[in-house]
């Protein structure tokens, strides 16, 4: 640690100036923006291509490429991620690539462009961009074509609600190594397994060249602050990655640096570059949040850290150069992680970020349990102890670090022979989806005498608990038991005691969930016996069997479609490209939310009821007027006109009066000088409610007969009551079908922007609505304006699958309360949470039905009767 | 001067917090805005109620009511002013309303407002927020309900292009004192000579309270940081007074404070509170202007800061006060005020600043000179020496002060028995408007004997050379001579030789003017005779010459319009009020320039040629590029589409390449921040010429043989030839014609606001235009789109009168290629000379007739030929 003053000199580093580079322009960037995102920077900055789909990194519609020069590599290393959970100072010192970056119209597309445009692969176009970027982020960081798998696997954390991904798929194949691809366009076509370009997409020699030696001939053009992007219009030739955005020379040299900034609401942000001034940060900040790596003989030893995409790309390295024997765990943690999360995900996730999330349900937990790893955890004076990974989760999100600790480092041990580890993990969705339960479970087996007895073994699981949870009494039973079929037989009924799912436990399914555990434990019998067929006395498992212990392997994606294109000279029938698709794949097409906000512009945010049926009381907004940047709060007293609306009935309020109906019924909107701010000052209005009683589901809405008009439907066919009652029928079926509520998830969340003209005497906005009619109509009667004085506008919708109808005319009704009632533009863009709580869905279904029919298999009477 | 501690505070006083109430909103000035005008300001805080129509005072558009707190008089001062020649700071400390402050229509029109809106006293709407504002300044003014007369005088200032003014006046005539009116509202109806209360314009008892007791009532309304006014929706009872924004309560009690301030570009503000302040100024910045009040008993001083309203005010007072014999003076300048300037003008010019600006064509000077008034100027040691106004004027915009010497203030002797002094002027229209020729003259006359002998005199006038010119022969010859027929005869003969004006003197019209110095010293020879009337040996006046010695006097203009009302229940043939108009007479009416620019958002200037014929031999951009602010320039290289252009055949450049055809041809757009620093980059082009001969007027045209294609008409009827030379008709009678070019005067100025959309996949405009059509049918030529991606969209216009057809649609191309090239929105609004000088105006003509005719007065042959 050197002198004291050494020491102090680590401690108060000299904090310099924060940049970052965005599409090759230099930011400078100020203090006081802790609290903004990187996406939230970029749209501000005008660089409105990169979009705000869920906001949590799951949709991938806001992934850009951030780039960085590793010093111990010597190399760029070139990430795609989540710009919507980056913290703005994460990216300090990058090179950040937008999807303007990568080409535009004017000074032409770039290859990865022009391809998915080609190919049709964008519809909304509102996913569009940032599937760009994740191909983009792939291409640069191959140095030779990637796989199909690859692409694939980049794709994983980005959703697309119109194309089903066919389209999209082709369009980025072209770019893989292999030959067998389906060119949608010929100039496009490549030779298998030549050395492609990372800037095009196609073959050609700069391959051989390093980054470095590429990157110094710059190319990009400034214009005041404005970014012009680099030109891409010559598509064949060797001087295409003359023409690719190169990483800026002053990052090259540039030290990482000592941050200490600030934000919103006394938010503090550091970046230590040294452990012990991590650990001083820790002492002084003990609630803070870190938001960030060895082998040894015994294992591999994993920094804190360490990026989840950096310990994929280790372990598959390690699982190269070592014994097959000793990754059985590595083996395990590749298998998990590939279906952990998105690429973008993983980019930026670390180590030990995951394990002290302490998530319930994490992938990695359970694996890390089982597998023995140990924990080791380093205090501020710097003395370090090491925890058992099963002894370290201590309860719901909670884990045993006290108060300046922090986790250091993983230890994981190399398996020993016959010690077998393996991964589990069932959820609805393969790629990038919360498990519904998963596991990893551990055995090591020695030979005594005939047998194989099992000398040690770990079930962990996760989703079956607040916490990942040991199966201690299996354990208990295994432990000196011979590996045979008894022993599963035996296993699974203590099993079955062992981990309990209470019924009404968090996430539902309960009976499934119960059966994975079993049948996890089933394919894990099945897999050791199979690692272990050919050993004497072990049971050799049946050919119907191996389906079960293989891991899952989705062959790369083809799809084919077949039309017949009819010539006749028009564009009917043809296969054009349509018309917003180079706009799309740019990002040059504006959505609602990408139109910059006039001056004076204000933001809303909705007042939502916290109860699903309740008397409002009283509403006290006296925080929510003293929260800064509060410009104004607007309730049912305040609507100029009728606050009674609807499409065709009118049934419901825009604010409710005294009633509400459901949890985020609109009660009033407030709006202020950001988004931010007007989410803030909303949450700050206190409303007292009297609770009343609520019916939750149809089957309690039928038990109470609270039927809206019109909702019961029965569908009879044949003579129904005679058949039934006469035994006409030989059989009779009857059941019940459950089909729950389900989300539009429209990529674009609603967004609207509403400003007045003339102080008020019209209204004009910009919506994105599938009703633009709607709009005009809703607001005209809640501002008591004639129609003719409003104006709807709606260039295009990033989807909107039927929940952009009466919804979107909702929302902008309420928002256009405050636009003019103080004659200035007001936006509202739900978030994502906020969309799916209030905007309504597909209604949730009940059928019952009853068939009878003839012993042929003849239908004489059917009766439906349908509940939504 | 008490000790040099005390000079020192009196010198460095402390600088308080500048400020400024706007419709009753407390505003902090910051430093730095010396170089703003209050028009700006307030545009710039969205209040555009209030218009830039000339810049320079001329219109009344920008006309705001500023109220100041007199602490000699205790009482509350309100003026109409033009916003746009006020800096900013000038209003420190006082109440400024605007249009937005008197009603609206969400709160209720006030009485001034409706009526206008029911007289049809607006058309384009442009001048309707000054002329609102003119009114209302007068009615909060006066205690009593004003004359006819002074409601036209406070009219003066403001100009209307559509009305033809009698709606406006009829509109107004409610409020007046007379009952004699035409009343177009019923409830607006007074009885004559009522208290009026100024709120209102209504009869009512609140007259006799004093403001300050009115003022106490706070009633205005603030949200956030915007105004609400006060409801004017009660139109009866007396409540109205309680609806008027008050004097703000701390201005009040506020003292005046030393303001010290800076502005654009080293500029500096300051506002001294005493006279050695001003002289230690003076003494640190003696090329700095000065912007800014005694009776003794050998006549007026006064002070230099005194404004030209209360220098009027004053002496129609004295006048009433003291004897007729002493005021000749007195009278003759309160004539010439009332048609030197609108009340505006004089609300704010000083006596001071009126004389030092020593304009050749002064209203004021030539009265100084020939009253005998002696004026005091002082230096910064204290040091004061007298002047004689006659020795005063040295040369063009000369005057007699040295560096360090200011004029501290005026003395004008009262005139003495027999002495008579008089003004004249003569001018285009007789309000508000330059004179053609002014002049002031004198003269003493004693009695000798028999005789009336002029013992002094002094015959001065303006507008005929670069300085206010005394008669100095006439003089000469005129002392010593006897009144008479005689004298008058010889004195214009040597008047003659002596006033000469050089037949290219600035102006034109030299015969006229010449003509003008004659007949006003016959006039002057008329009324002094006139005054002498029944003295003996003088001759009276034949009465036919009696009209020439009356002043000028126009009764309040009253006009009528009949016509038949036929009622068939619908609003066809039916007198009804306009839907704009209630939006125009409260300001709400949106105009091209009153859009907000959007964030990001450029500001064009047009780079202009300042030859009328010239090769372009190069164009050194260097210095415009350094300019601040700047973001853009672009040339006829840069036009991505065609640069040539034109209604019907393409003729014209968008940008002149190689040759420039008139002074004011469009060279190419500066883009900047600010349309300030868009102008001074713009003007920092450097542009070589090769001058080429140039054709100026039409009948050099015709010596040339130089001919548009069409151009030249020529009219026959009859038989042309054989009638003229036959000799058929007895009388042939030919001439010619000219009429010069007329600016088409629209009150509004050019004003375009374009913008792209996706990234310019779309371009989009808000026009002042009569010509949407031509406005996308131009850009997409110079963009090369498709017309179907160029919107186009007028609301209203300021007035157009033919001049905003193809004009309009020229600049908005210019104006369109940075706003395409650089995705930004860009708005180009000319100031008035610029739009004068570039526009084109409706064209001079050259007509040559010859008719012969019979002597019974048939026309037999008519030849006719027009040039323009």
């Amino acid at each position: 640690m050197g002198s004291l003053k050494n020491k102090e000199e680590e401690l108060e580093p000299v904090v310099e100036e924060a940049i970052l580079y965005v599409n090759g322009i230099r930011k400078v960037l100020p203090d006081g923006l802790a609290h903004m995102t990187l996406l939230e920077y970029l749209r501000d900055i005008g660089l409105t291509g990169t979009k705000l789909g869920c906001g949590e990194g799951g949709c991938g519609a806001c992934t850009v490429m951030v780039s960085h020069y590793d010093k111990n590599l010597k190399k760029c290393m070139h990430y795609a991620i989540n710009a919507c959970l980056a913290p703005l100072y994460s990216v300090e010192g990058m090179h950040v690539i937008t999807v303007e970056g990568v080409g535009n119209r004017r000074h032409g597309l770039h290859p990865i462009q022009e391809s998915l445009a080609q190919s049709h692969g964008s519809q909304c176009g509102f996913c569009t961009p940032g599937f760009i970027m994740s191909m983009y982020a792939l291409l640069r960081s191959c140095q030779t074509p990637p796989s199909e798998e690859l692409i694939e696997e980049c794709l994983a954390g980005n959703l697309c609600r119109c194309t089903g991904y066919r389209p999209i798929v082709d369009a980025f194949r072209v770019f893989a190594k292999t030959n067998d691809v389906l060119y949608t366009d010929s100039s496009l076509s490549l030779q298998g397994g030549d050395s492609i370009c990372p800037s095009t997409g196609k073959p050609c020699s700069c391959g051989s060249k390093s980054l470095s030696d590429r990157d110094t001939n710059k190319q990009s053009v400034t214009c005041g602050d404005r970014y012009e992007p680099v030109s891409y219009s010559e598509v064949d030739g060797s001087r295409y990655t003359d023409k690719e955005l190169i990483f800026p020379p002053e990052l090259l040299l540039r030290k990482s640096t000592y941050l200490k900034l600030s934000g919103f609401g006394g938010l503090k942000w550091y970046r230590p570059l040294r452990l012990q001034q991590v650990l001083e940060l820790k002492m002084k900040y003990s609630d803070a949040k870190l938001l960030v790596g060895n082998t040894e003989d015994d294992g591999l030893e994993i920094g804190s850290a360490v990026k989840l995409s950096e310990l994929l790309n280790f372990l598959r390295r390690i699982v190269k150069e070592r014994g097959v024997d000793e990754t059985y765990s590595c083996k395990a943690f590749i298998e998990q992680l590939k279906w952990f999360a998105g690429t973008q995900i993983k980019n930026v996730a670390s180590v030990g970020g995951n394990i002290c999330t302490a998530s319930p349900i994490s992938d990695l937990n359970p694996l890390w349990m089982a597998a023995g790893a140990k924990f080791q955890i380093i205090n501020c004076k710097g003395n370090i102890r090491t925890v058992l990974a099963e002894n370290f989760f201590l309860g719901y999100r909670k884990v045993d670090l006290t108060q300046g600790e922090i986790l250091l480092s993983v230890f994981l041990p190399w398996t020993r022979s016959f010690e077998f580890v393996k991964e589990f993990k069932q959820a609805h969705r393969r790629d990038d989806d919360i498990a519904l339960v998963n596991a990893g479970m551990r055995v090591h087996l020695e030979e005594k005498g005939e047998k194989w007895v099992i000398s040690d073994a770990s079930i962990v699981y996760g989703g079956v608990a607040p916490l990942s949870l040991s199966a201690l009494k299996t354990k208990e039973f295994l432990i000196g038991k011979c590996w045979n079929q008894e022993l599963l037989q035996d296993a699974l009924k203590i099993l079955q005691k062992d981990i309990i799912i209470k019924e009404d436990a968090p996430g539902g399914m309960v009976e499934f969930r119960k059966s994975l555990t079993l049948s996890f434990f089933f394919k894990f019998f099945l897999w050791v016996s199979h690692q272990m067929d050919g050993k004497k006395s072990v049971e050799s498992i049946g050919l119907s069997h191996l389906s079960a212990i293989q891991s899952f392997h989705r062959p790369p994606v083809i799809g084919s479609q077949d039309y017949e294109v009819i010539k006749h000279g028009t564009a009917v029938g043809s296969p054009e490209v349509h018309l917003s698709a180079r706009l799309q794949v740019t990002g040059e097409a504006e959505y609602t939310d990408d139109v910059p906000i006039p001056p004076s512009g204000l933001h809303a945010a909705l007042i939502l009821s916290r109860k699903a049926h309740a008397r409002i009381l009283s509403i006290d907004d006296s925080e929510a007027k003293a929260s800064p940047g509060f410009a104004g709060i607007f309730l049912a007293k305040d609507v100029p006109g009728d606050n009674k609306i609807g499409p065709v009935v009118v049934d419901e309020e825009l604010f409710a009066t005294e009633f509400v109906t459901c949890v985020g019924q609109v009660i009033g909107v407030v709006v202020g000088d950001t988004h931010e701010n007007a989410k803030l000052a909303a949450r700050k209005v206190h409303i007292d409610y009297e609770e009343l009683p609520a019916i939750l589901s149809i089957q309690d809405a039928i038990n109470a007969k609270s039927f809206h008009p019109n909702t019961e439907k029965c569908l009879g066919k044949g003579n129904v009551d005679l058949c039934f009652q006469s035994g006409q029928c030989d059989k009779i079926l009857e059941g019940e079908v459950q089909v729950g509520g389900q989300e539009h998830f429209y990529l674009e969340p609603n967004s609207s922007l509403i400003w007045t003209m003339d102080c008020g005497n019209e209204v004009h906005m910009i919506s994105s609505t599938q009703a633009p009619q709607k709009h005009q109509k809703y607001i005209a009667h809640v501002l008591d304006l004639p129609m003719s004085k409003v104006v709807c506008k709606t260039k295009r919708i990033g989807g909107g699958f039927g929940g952009k109808e009466t919804r979107s005319a909702f929302l902008a009704a309420a928002a256009s309360v405050p636009s003019y009632l103080l004659n200035r533009p007001v936006k509202i863009t739900l978030d994502r949470d906020i969309d799916m709580m209030i905007t309504g869905q597909r209604h949730s279904f009940l059928g019952k039905y009853k068939v009878g029919f003839t012993n042929e298999g003849k239908v004489l009477a059917l009766d439906l009767e349908i509940y939504n």
